[in-house]
C-alpha cells in the first residue's frame, strides 16, 4: 500500500528543478509499475515525460501533473534544506510539497486503493511531465500531440495543481483565462530636442498606442470568468542625454482574457490600433504578438459534479468552481478532453518554506479516492 | 597686429575638452594683455574664466565666448588630428574651428585694430569661460554673478557662437527659447499579471500623464519665436518577466519654450497634471522639474541695427534675426545687458572634421571691426 506522505518526501528529495529530473520520474514510474500500470517514458529534448495507463477499457480517467519544481530562491531563508523534506509539527516542508509532488503521490496512493477495491471500471492513467515550470515546450504539449497522433483516448482529466485558495477544498479550477504577450517597437528618427522637425520622436506614438490599448474596456466578464485584463509590463526608451530625442521606443504587454476573445482576435485588434497611430508618422510601428494559451471552460455538468461531490465528501461542502489565476498545463490537455484542476492550498507555492500539512496531503488522497469511485459510478457503461 | 587665423590655430592646438583648459585661457589672456586689456582670471571649481577690459568709460561693449570644446568623437574618422589645426585647400580643420575658438580670435584681431584706429570711444571687454559645453555651473553664470556683485557695468554683449545657418552672415540670434527638463517617477505596487487587483501598475498612470502633456498645444508661437515644444526623451519601466506587473515607471522630458511661458509656469502645469492623473491611484506620482534657462528676446532697436548693419557691410545684406536653436551662455548674460549672438556657419560644430574656411574667419573679423565702429558711433556720448 502506498503511503502518500512517504512518497511525497521521496519525490522532494529528488531536486528536480526545471529542466533537471534528478531521478524524480524514475520514482513515479517504479511506483506506478508496482500498481500494474503500463509505463511509457516519452523524452522530448532533455525533458523526461511519462504516460502510464492501467486497464484498456473506457472511460479513461487521467491524472496530469509535473515532477519539476521552481528554484529554491533564498536558500538561507529556508527553515530546513529545500530538499530535506522533513516533517515538523505535522507539516511537510520542501520545494514541491504543494506544487505538486504531493498531488502525484496522493493520486498514486488513491489509485492503488481504487484498483485494489475494484472501483476502476475502465482505465486510470497518469500524464506526468518534467517541464511545466519552465518553457513547457517539451512537456505536456508534446505528450498531448503524441497521444492525439496515435489515437489514444482520454475521457476526462484531473490536473493536480494547487487550486485551494484559503483552506483545503475551497476551490477547484474549471477553466483558465487565455494569455497573450505582445512586444511593441516604434522606430523613429533620433535628433536634438532643439530641432524637433529634423527628428521623429517615437514616444508620442508609443504613448498614444498604449493609451488606446489600456483605455479599452475589453469586456465586463464572461460567465464563470473575471473581466479580461491588459497590463503593460515593460517600456524601454533608452537615452542618457536630456537634449536628445530618442530614436526607438519599445514596450511589452500581457493580456489575460476570458472566452469573449481569442488570441488571434486580440492580436489583430492590437495590430489595427498600431496601424491607426502610425498614420502620418515618419517612422514605423510594429506589434509582435505571442499567444501563450487560449481561454477555455469545462462547462458545469456530470464531470464537475463528480469532482465537487468528491470534495464535499471530505470537506463537508462543495468547492467554488473558479477560472481565476495563471495558466497551467490544462491549456494543452483541454485539446483531448474536459479538464478540472484540484489540489492543495496554493499559498506557499514557489516560496521559501513551501509546505503542506500532512493531514491535508492525506485528505487530498481521500478526495482523489472518492473522485475515482464517483467517476466510474457516473461514467462507466458497465 | 593679431592674425585671426594664426590665433585660432594656436587655440585649437590646446585640446581644451571640457573641463580641461590645456593652456587655452593663457593664450587668450596673453593676447589681450598685449593689446592693453586689464585681465582678471576668475577660477570657479576647476574651471578657468577670464574677464578682460580695455578702457574704463561707458559704454562697455563685451564679447563673450568659450575656450572649451566638445570631445573629438570618432578620432579615426577625422581627416587629420582633431587638434592639428592644419589648413587644407583654404579650410581650417579642427575641434573648435567653428565653435568657437575662431570667433574669439576674430574679435581679438578686430579689437586690436579698433583700439589702434581710435574707434573705441568707451570700453571693450571679453568674458571668456572654459565651461560652456559642460554642466556650465562654474562658467559664465558664476562670472556674471561676480560682476553683478561688484557693480561692473556691461552695456551690450556680443556672443560669438556660430549662428549662421547656411552661408556666412545669413543669421544672428537675438534671443533664445527657454529650456526645462523634468523627471517623472510613478511608483506603484509590483505584482503578477494574473492578479492585477493585488498590484498597482504605474504604466497606465505614466502613459496618461505623458499623453496629457504631449497633447497640449503649448502655444502657436510668439513674435520672433517658434512654437514651444515638448519632447519625451526617456522612459524606463524595467522588467524582465512577461508575467510581472512592474512597480515603478520613470520618464524624462524637455520643453523648449518661448516667452509665452516661464520655467515656473511650466513646472506648475506639469505638477498639476501629475496630481490629476494620480487621483484614485494607489501609488505616487512625482514630477521633478529643472529649469535650464528662461526664454528671452533682445527687442529690435539700435543695438540690433548696429549688428545687422555690420553684417550687411560685409555680406551685402542684413541677417535674419532669429531665436531658433539650442541654449547658450547668452541666457546668463542677458541678466546684465542686451545680448546678440553672431558667429560663423554652425553646420560642422560638434562633428567630425569641424571646419571653417579661412576667408570666413577673416570676414567674421571684418564684421566685428565694423560692429565695434558702428557701436561706438551709435552709443558713445562723446
Ligand atoms: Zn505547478
Ligand atoms: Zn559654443
Amino acid at each position: 500500500m502506498i503511503d502518500a506522505v512517504t512518497l511525497t518526501r521521496e519525490l522532494i528529495r529528488r531536486p528536480s528543478v526545471t529542466p533537471a529530473d534528478a531521478g524524480a520520474m524514475d520514482v513515479v514510474e517504479q511506483t506506478l509499475a508496482g500498481l500494474g500500470f503500463t509505463c511509457r517514458r516519452m523524452k522530448f529534448g532533455d525533458i523526461e515525460n511519462l504516460y502510464a495507463r492501467y486497464g484498456s477499457a473506457r472511460p479513461n480517467l487521467c491524472f496530469a501533473g509535473h515532477t519539476d519544481v521552481v528554484p529554491v530562491g533564498d536558500a538561507a531563508a529556508w527553515s530546513q534544506g529545500a530538499f530535506d523534506a522533513e516533517v515538523v509539527d505535522g507539516v511537510l516542508v520542501g520545494r514541491g510539497a504543494v506544487d505538486m509532488k504531493s498531488a502525484i503521490a496522493a493520486f498514486a496512493a488513491a489509485a492503488g486503493r481504487a484498483i485494489e477495491s475494484g472501483a476502476v471500471k475502465g482505465s486510470l492513467s497518469f500524464l506526468i511531465t518534467g517541464d511545466e515550470e519552465g518553457v513547457a515546450t517539451h512537456g505536456t504539449k508534446k505528450v498531448v500531440e503524441a497521444l492525439q497522433a496515435e489515437g489514444e483516448v482520454i475521457d476526462h482529466c484531473i490536473v493536480g495543481e494547487p487550486t485551494s485558495a484559503e483552506s483545503f477544498g475551497d476551490m477547484v479550477k474549471v477553466g483558465r483565462r487565455g494569455s497573450i504577450n505582445a512586444e511593441i517597437v516604434v522606430e523613429g528618427v533620433q535628433g536634438h530636442v532643439a530641432y524637433p522637425h529634423r527628428a521623429a520622436n517615437p514616444v508620442p506614438v508609443l504613448v498614444r498606442l498604449l493609451a488606446r490599448l489600456q483605455d479599452r474596456m475589453l469586456d465586463e466578464g464572461y460567465p464563470e470568468f473575471q473581466p479580461s485584463n491588459l497590463e503593460v509590463t515593460m517600456i524601454d526608451v533608452p537615452n542618457t542625454a536630456t537634449n536628445v530625442i530618442p530614436g526607438v521606443a519599445r514596450a511589452r504587454l500581457n493580456i489575460r482574457f476570458n472566452p469573449s476573445h481569442t488570441g488571434a482576435s486580440l492580436a489583430s485588434w492590437m495590430e489595427e490600433e498600431a496601424r491607426a497611430v502610425a498614420e502620418g508618422f515618419k517612422g514605423s510601428v510594429t506589434v509582435k504578438p505571442a499567444i501563450s494559451g487560449e481561454a477555455f471552460l469545462t462547462e458545469p455538468g456530470p464531470f464537475t459534479e463528480v469532482v465537487s461531490g468528491a470534495v464535499a465528501d471530505v470537506s463537508g461542502q462543495p468547492p467554488e468552481l473558479s477560472t481565476s489565476g495563471g495558466t497551467s498545463d490544462a491549456r494543452f490537455i483541454r485539446a483531448l478532453c474536459p479538464v478540472v484542476e484540484l489540489g492543495l492550498v496554493g499559498k506557499t507555492m514557489h516560496q521559501v518554506d513551501e509546505r503542506a500539512p500532512v493531514d491535508e496531503i492525506l485528505k487530498l488522497q481521500t478526495v482523489y479516492e472518492r473522485l475515482i469511485a464517483r467517476y466510474f459510478e457516473t461514467f462507466s457503461a458497465a
